[in-house]
């Protein structure tokens, strides 16, 4: 069985694992306090082009997300993003549990727009009980989205523009941002992310890291105090270094950095697999340049592939038909993206 | 200005006052463990035909929905509830403050059927990763709805059959119970109410009340130390014996008691409003047999109204013409109505 | 059976029950937005010569002490205040509900000192792994409080001074606040609560009314927004007018109101008691003067008394010997003072 | 400058980073759900002779706390722990976070009794006003204690006796259960644990692994849905199999396992320490037979081994004298014991 049902099916790039080897006997301080994380923080400053950048590591993704957005909001406070986003949908109620609501916009592919989120506030401030309504306190977006879609920087821009109008932090989920940044549909840097949003992060676990997000703070008012919080929500590794570590193997180097560079390999895959399915008369459901593709397939083919190869079913499309999602990622090998291109 | 927006205008019925100040004097132990409590619950136990249930009193509304959420579910938990469900669009998030996400599910009128509750959870339990996935843990409905709507007693006793299969607590939301229960349309009796429900609320807030609202209790497995949690939640007043006065002077002659006559009056008043609406040819947004209602009217006919009479804009419906929400209670004097019909 | 056990055996003073029938039938805007609260709003800025101060009445202690609790602290942060403070005793843990540890200071006598305070600040900052510990917050203290001791203004001035170098808000749970104002060692005047606290309530359920705590925010920080935090926690009363005709019946005429009349009643007889407690040679456990007063009794007199009243017991003191607590209250009769007096 | 101050200053034992790096390639499920973590979940079954116990994997011991202690807890309830225990002091407030009030009782070396746990139950429901009170509803123990003391099996059973009588699940915190273990005066044994216990964990962070922490649940009320907890409080690693390939790495063999070697290890050296500091006339603060010592010494030994190793500073002493903490771990050399005695 070949495995394409996820972006985190191995363990992690090599190099790591020769770096957390090389450094296993190091004595350093615990909790984030030691050399690797500060270089690993020195490089990512760099890379944002944000020398005043706070930035703290993470265990995972759900984490990130509680951490961040119970910093961010005030207790009456709500967070708007896509219905479909992984907070509304898929984390088991962790927002919940932090005490805020999710507040769902409207989305087909994963992603809003500025108009939806000006929208949203308006109503909000215009309903003569807002008190008794949940007040929108901040927006998030996922790049690239649960549909393997991403933002231009023109719609980014757009996008924060109007946060700022209306004086709504901004925070980028980055689970998948070397894939995102790695897309022939990309055109925003590192420096764009930090420079339009208020808050961000660069993903590890999904993108040759064993695990770990790295959370990139610009905003001088959402910076303080949140060691506390990442401590409070378990997410103050004792090790902090293991971290450091990997996110100095990742990044170091920049834009020329294994993180780009293993992300660029799964997207050629992607694109390779994509070309094939259209090739082959599929439609798509959703028209991703990332390494998430949703090919439309007849039932027959979905049988026959799942025979070799794990993956998602996403939806039934009609009766003989499905969409499927196959995930590439910096550990896919090309022979496994030729052979099921073979059984198409 | 003669006000229609909402069935909390006035104080409350004078009866209530009359009892308040006849047993001022008296001394009581606090915390609803005084005999004039002690006495609306028995009434309120004879009413349900249920000797054996749990009856608290609460202040207000949501002060009840949280307190009875927080109670049943666990915190991986959720609550299903129409998307127009109080708990999901007017509580300021008083749910997911308590650590819950509300699941919303679709309706147009303010009701939810047994077959979406059904397929919610067969939904859930088929995701191969529902332990990503918020667990529904109870059903919430109300009794009129937010949309003036009430559940026959064959959709409550279908809903009720489904809860049971799936093990998902029922709780209704009562807090314009009376008006739901002295509409022409009403098959249920509070004896249907209580065997059909697991948890339910008779409000007293909006049906001639001070405030207060009723909780009945009737699953056994609900029942234990539901009082520390009213006490956490603020929800156990010093003077406890405020609400046993208003619920026995309300509810005392059960099925003929003040309750039901005021209520009754309400639905009176309110049929005889939508019965001028249709005479005038004016479509209606809601079928609503209860208090509240809501005639789409031209808007200049809303101008004209606006002058003498206050009320709700709900919705534009098109143009020329937006919906408007009219509520009478126990407290509209007949001449208000009146009046109102001659303007339209 | 005469009731001291505390202080909310009776209804209200019966000024209120007249205005609340007078005013009955009149038609308001619901959630404290009618004339009667802006009234009573007018009448406590007045009183605390504060004009810019935002008040709002709040149905009892728990909700008024989480409310603005919650409202104040970062998630992260904790309340410093007594051990024997009721948010750390006597609310069901409803401070913790709301995600706050509650940090306990030692005392005996309910009082805390600003050397505790700036203590417990310097040790926090001078762990250095303070970011693993709760982050003092604020401060909490009541007046009177729970063993009906009082702060004098030298101390509530030093208090103030701490939490304003120390950035931590100060908050005065007021329950008892009328008793505190009345008893024979105050030297604070509402004026003075107002200038030293940043947030502070005048309670009324303990002092004449039926329910109602009026909660003052004088610090512009922690005004904006304040009103969705009490709908939040279930505070925001549909028919609040309840709440403005109360208080502005009770306090209509300021340092000569009703408030402070019925208060010095309470006062004069619990200082009567005291005085026939010493006479008879009987130990105080608090050198009370306000009106909660804590006698040490033989166990045979304390047997004796329970004939005839309801108290609190407190402590054990020997093995002949046991504390009790009598409250008097607005609606003590001089009588019944009398009569318990000559049981000694 | 040697690090003793604390059991997590390296990365981990190597023969865990060689099966990581064995098993890199490998293809596996995410969440925990791979075939390393159902071995390791057998192996650890077997030596707890439970072959019915549910075994979760966390990533680290504020996440296993929060998570265990939210997942038993209902609202109203709260813990039960020493006052000097993690989860009372070290959390950033965690398990308030997560709604719950942490009952702190007495200590002076890290350890709880049996009669305090009756003592504390027997208090809350002797109160009249119990339900004012958070209810106890869980006991919090470690073993070693934050003071390296431990349990005895006769005071565990106890304990456990106790529990079961009260109906409070007994939760043990092993983050440094290894060195428990290990010690010299210990005589209990995993499968005591398992039997005596409803739930405890075997510490990974401090006993060789990178990070991880096993978590045993035995009691069959405590099982169902936690793994929707451990989602929801952030603690489901994607690639969960890095944390069932380190506790099969540490736990294959069983009472000969890695995980026994390596902290009998540290033991050993840490009972060398302490005859050391005893020869040397030093006191001890606490007596530790595990791997955190706690040496009172002269001030000017304090200052002159700073200069070449690292230690916590634990509490002044008197004018002349400071208690330090000293940790070994699986990874101390003894060169650096021999070193630090050399220095005393």
């Amino acid at each position: 069985m070949i495995h394409f049902e996820c972006d985190y099916t191995e363990g992690c790039h090599p190099a790591i694992l020769e770096k957390l080897t090389e450094t296993n006997d190091e004595q350093t301080s615990g909790y984030g306090l030691d050399p690797h994380c500060e270089h690993a923080r020195a490089i990512i400053r760099d890379l944002c082009k944000s020398p005043d950048a706070d930035v703290h590591f993470l265990v995972g993704g759900t984490q990130a997300n509680t951490t961040v957005i119970a910093s961010i909001l005030r207790p009456y406070q709500g967070v708007l993003c896509a219905v479909t986003g992984h907070i509304n949908v898929h984390e088991t109620g962790a927002i919940e549990a932090a005490g805020h609501k999710v507040l769902p916009l409207e989305s087909t592919d994963g992603k809003i727009t500025a108009a939806q989120i000006r929208k949203a506030y308006d109503i909000h401030y215009h309903d003569s009980e807002h008190e008794h309504i949940v007040q929108p306190g901040m927006v998030y977006i996922s790049q690239s989205t649960e549909n393997g879609t991403i933002y231009s920087k023109e719609e980014l821009q757009s996008i924060s523009d109007i946060c700022r109008k209306c004086s709504l932090p901004l925070f980028l989920d980055g689970a998948r941002l070397g894939y995102a940044l790695a897309s022939p549909k990309n055109d925003l840097t590192m420096e764009d992310l930090a420079s339009l949003c208020d808050v961000f992060y660069i993903g590890g676990t999904k993108v040759g890291a064993l695990f770990g997000e790295a959370v990139v703070i610009t905003s001088p008012t959402l910076k303080p105090n949140f060691r506390y919080m990442i401590k409070q929500r378990g997410g103050m590794l004792a090790k902090g270094r293991l971290l450091g570590i990997q996110f100095e193997t990742l990044l170091a180097g920049g834009e020329d950095s294994l993180y780009f560079e293993i992300s660029n390999h799964a997207i050629e895959l992607a694109i390779k697999l994509k070309e094939a399915f259209l090739k082959k008369g599929y439609r798509l459901l959703f028209d991703s340049f990332t390494n998430q593709q949703y090919p439309i397939l007849p039932d027959n083919i979905v049988d026959k592939l799942s025979k070799s190869f794990s993956f998602s079913t996403w939806s039934k499309v009609d009766d003989d038909h499905t969409a499927i999602r196959i995930c590439t990622s910096w550990a896919t090998r090309p022979e496994a993206v030729e052979n099921l291109i073979d059984h198409l």
